[in-house]
C-alpha cells in the first residue's frame, strides 16, 4: 500500500510502504476512506517541532474495518469506523472517566510506522479506539466530511468550549479562526446554547465562517483595540475563553479579556507559549486549563448532532484532494491557502 | 490612637497617629480588639514588595464599632464585627456572585492611613464588608480566635480547597503548611469532607497540627521522593491540589502529584513563581487556578461551623502578644518561630 512518509522540512512523500497486518488479537486493520491534515502535522512539517526521518505522518482518518483481531468485540469487516486522534483502550479508570487521552495503555497514531495519511492502518486497541458510524452518514460527502472532523477538531473545539465553563445563555470568546477555532464558535452556539459568541481571528473569509457557525461577535485581531472592545462588549469580561491558537500572542490577549473568575481554556499544542502572568491568575481568580481532547469521549452524541442536522462542521474542510496529492495539501495549509485539507482515497 | 507604621525593612514601629473619623456615610470606625500578622505581610516586612516609609501595615481585625455614618443601615455601635482582607460593597454583580475580591468599588485596608494593626480602623463601604459576628463568639477566647481566623487563613484555606476541587470522598493534597495550608485541611476534612488529605510541609510540629486538622496523610518536603510517594499513595495522582506556599519550587511540585483532568489551585501571593510548563497542562489537561480568596463570600458559613464546633482554626495562631509588641511579633514570623501571630488590644 502507499503511506505519507516525512523525509524533511517540507518534505512529505505518499510512497509505498509494507501492508498494515493484525499484531495483537485486540488489533483492527482499516481501509483509509478520507484523511485529514491537522494544524498540528504543521509544527514538524515546519521543522519546528522534531519528526525523524523516514517517520508516517497523520493522525486523523476515517474508513471501513477490513479486519479485525480476534479478541476485538464490538466491530466487524465492513463497518464504517471513526478514528479518534488518540488511541485508548475504554476500560482504564481515565477511560471510564472520559479522559482518553491520558488512557494507562495510550499509543499515538505516527508512532510505529503507523500513521492515518495512508490507504490502510492497523488500530491498537480497537475497541476502545474506534466508534461505528451511524447508519447513513457514509452515504453523504457531507456528513462523511463531518465524521472526518470528529477525529480532532470538532472534538477538540467542543471540548475547549465545554472545559472553558461555556454555557446556555452565557458568553463565550473563542481566539482562533482554524479549523478548531472554528469548530469552538460552532459548538458554543449550537451544542452549548451559548447567547453571545465572541471570535477573534484575522481571516475575513473565516470571521464569515464562524457568522455562519453562530459567532455574534467577530474581532480582526490586527485591529488595535480588540481586548478593550471585547472587554466592554462583555461588561467586564468573557467569562469563557477559548484559546485556538496555541501561541504566545494570543495566550495575553486570551488573559486580557477574561473576567474575573473565569477561565481560559487552551486546546492546541502549546508550541510557543513560554510565560504567563501569575499574578493577573491571582488577583482575577483565574483559571488557565490546558487539554489535549478527549475526542473519543465526544464522537457519539456529537455524531447525534451531525446527524440529526444541529450541527455541519464539513465547511471547515475547504480543500479537497486526492490521498496521493497529499504533499500538495500540507503546502496549501503551510502557505495559508486552506483552513484544512480533506484527502479521498480513490 | 497608636497604630503600626512600616519604617523599611524589618523596621515596623507601634506609634500615635490621628484618630480615625467617618469621611463618608457607608464609613463605620471600628476599635480592633484582635488583630494578626499574615504571611503575605512579610514580603514587605523583607522588602521583597515595595512599601512605603510611613504607610500603615495589616489587613487582619476583628472587633467592636464605635460610630457609623448614616448610610449604614446593617450595623451599630457596639456589634461585634468580623473585617475580610478586602472592602467590597456587597452590591455589585461580582459580590453577588461571591467574587468580593473582584468588587467593582472594592479597596485594600492599608491604602489610605488605615490599617489593621491598629486600635481603631476606618471601614470602607461598612454594610457590604463586615460581618456581624453570631453570638456568644466574642466570649470564649478560642470562638474569639476563630473569627479572627475567618478574616484570612480560614477562608483562604477553605477557598483554596473549593477551587480546587476538592469533594465529598475525594482526595486533595496540600502543600505548605503554614497557617493557610493548615486551613486548607481543616477545610478539606471537617468542611468538605474529603476521605483522604496528604499534607506536605517541612515542620514537623506543624503536619502535628495538620494531623490534628484531619490530614490522613503527612510528608516531609524535603525527603526525597515525596512526589513519587503521593502518585503512588494516590494512584496516580491527587485530582485537587491545593498550593499554599507561593513559591516555584512548590508549584513544580503541585504539577507533578495533580492527576490527569485535575487542578492545581494556589491562593498565596505568587511572588517568585515565574514559569509553568505549558506542555504538561495540556497533555495532562490540567487547570492552574489562582485566587485571591472572597473570604467575604465565606464568612457567614464557616463562622457557623466554628460556632458548632465542627472546626476550630484557632490553634494556628500559636503566638499571643500585646498589640503594642506588634514589631515582635513580625520578627518572630520573619524568624519561624511562629506561624501566626495575634495580637490583642489592651
Amino acid at each position: 500500500m502507499k503511506a505519507t512518509v516525512y523525509h524533511g522540512t517540507r518534505d512529505v512523500r505518499f510512497e509505498t510502504v509494507a501492508d498494515p497486518v493484525l499484531r495483537r488479537p485486540t488489533d483492527a486493520i482499516v481501509r483509509v476512506t478520507r484523511a485529514a491534515i491537522c494544524g498540528s502535522d504543521l509544527w514538524f512539517y515546519r521543522g519546528i517541532r522534531p519528526w525523524t526521518p523516514g517517520e508516517r505522518t497523520g493522525h486523523e482518518f476515517i474508513g471501513i474495518v477490513e479486519a479485525v483481531g480476534g479478541e476485538v468485540r464490538t466491530l466487524r469487516a465492513g463497518d464504517a469506523v471513526i478514528a479518534p486522534f488518540a488511541i485508548s483502550d475504554g476500560t482504564c479508570g481515565f477511560c471510564k472517566a472520559g479522559l482518553q487521552t491520558s488512557c494507562l495503555h495510550g499509543e499515538a497514531w505516527g508512532d510505529d510506522a503507523n500513521g492515518a495519511q495512508a490507504q490502510a492502518v492497523r488500530v491498537p486497541l480497537a475497541d476502545g479506539t474506534l466508534v461505528r458510524m451511524a447508519d447513513g452518514m457514509a452515504n453523504e460527502p457531507r456528513t462523511l466530511a463531518s465524521a472526518l472532523a470528529l477525529c480532532d477538531v470538532m472534538g477538540t473545539g467542543h471540548h475547549g468550549v465545554v472545559m472553558a465553563g461555556a454555557h446556555a445563555g452565557g458568553d463565550i470568546a473563542v481566539i482562533g479562526d482554524g479549523a478548531v477555532g472554528l469548530c469552538g464558535v460552532l459548538s458554543a452556539a449550537k451544542v452549548i446554547g451559548a447567547e453571545r459568541v465572541f471570535a477573534v481571528g484575522h481571516h475575513p473569509h473565516r470571521l464569515d465562517l464562524a457568522r455562519t457557525f453562530g459567532a455574534t461577535h467577530t474581532y480582526n485581531s490586527h485591529d488595535a483595540g480588540v481586548a478593550a472592545q471585547i472587554i466592554e462588549a462583555t461588561g467586564g469580561g468573557s467569562a469563557a475563553v477559548l484559546e485556538a491558537v496555541g501561541n504566545q500572542e494570543s495566550l495575553d490577549l486570551a488573559l486580557q479579556i477574561v473576567r474575573p473568575g473565569g477561565t481560559v481554556m487552551f486546546v492546541g499544542v502549546p508550541a510557543t507559549m513560554e510565560r504567563v502572568d501569575f499574578r493577573a491568575l491571582f488577583t482575577n481568580n483565574v483559571a488557565l486549563r490546558g487539554g489535549v481532547a478527549p475526542v473519543r469521549a465526544y464522537i457519539p452524541s456529537l455524531m447525534d448532532h451531525v446527524m440529526s442536522g444541529r450541527i455541519d462542521p464539513s465547511p471547515v474542510f475547504d480543500l479537497a484532494l486526492p490521498l496521493d496529492r497529499v504533499a500538495d495539501g500540507y503546502a496549501a495549509m503551510d502557505e495559508r491557502r486552506a483552513v484544512k485539507v480533506i484527502l479521498s482515497a480513490s
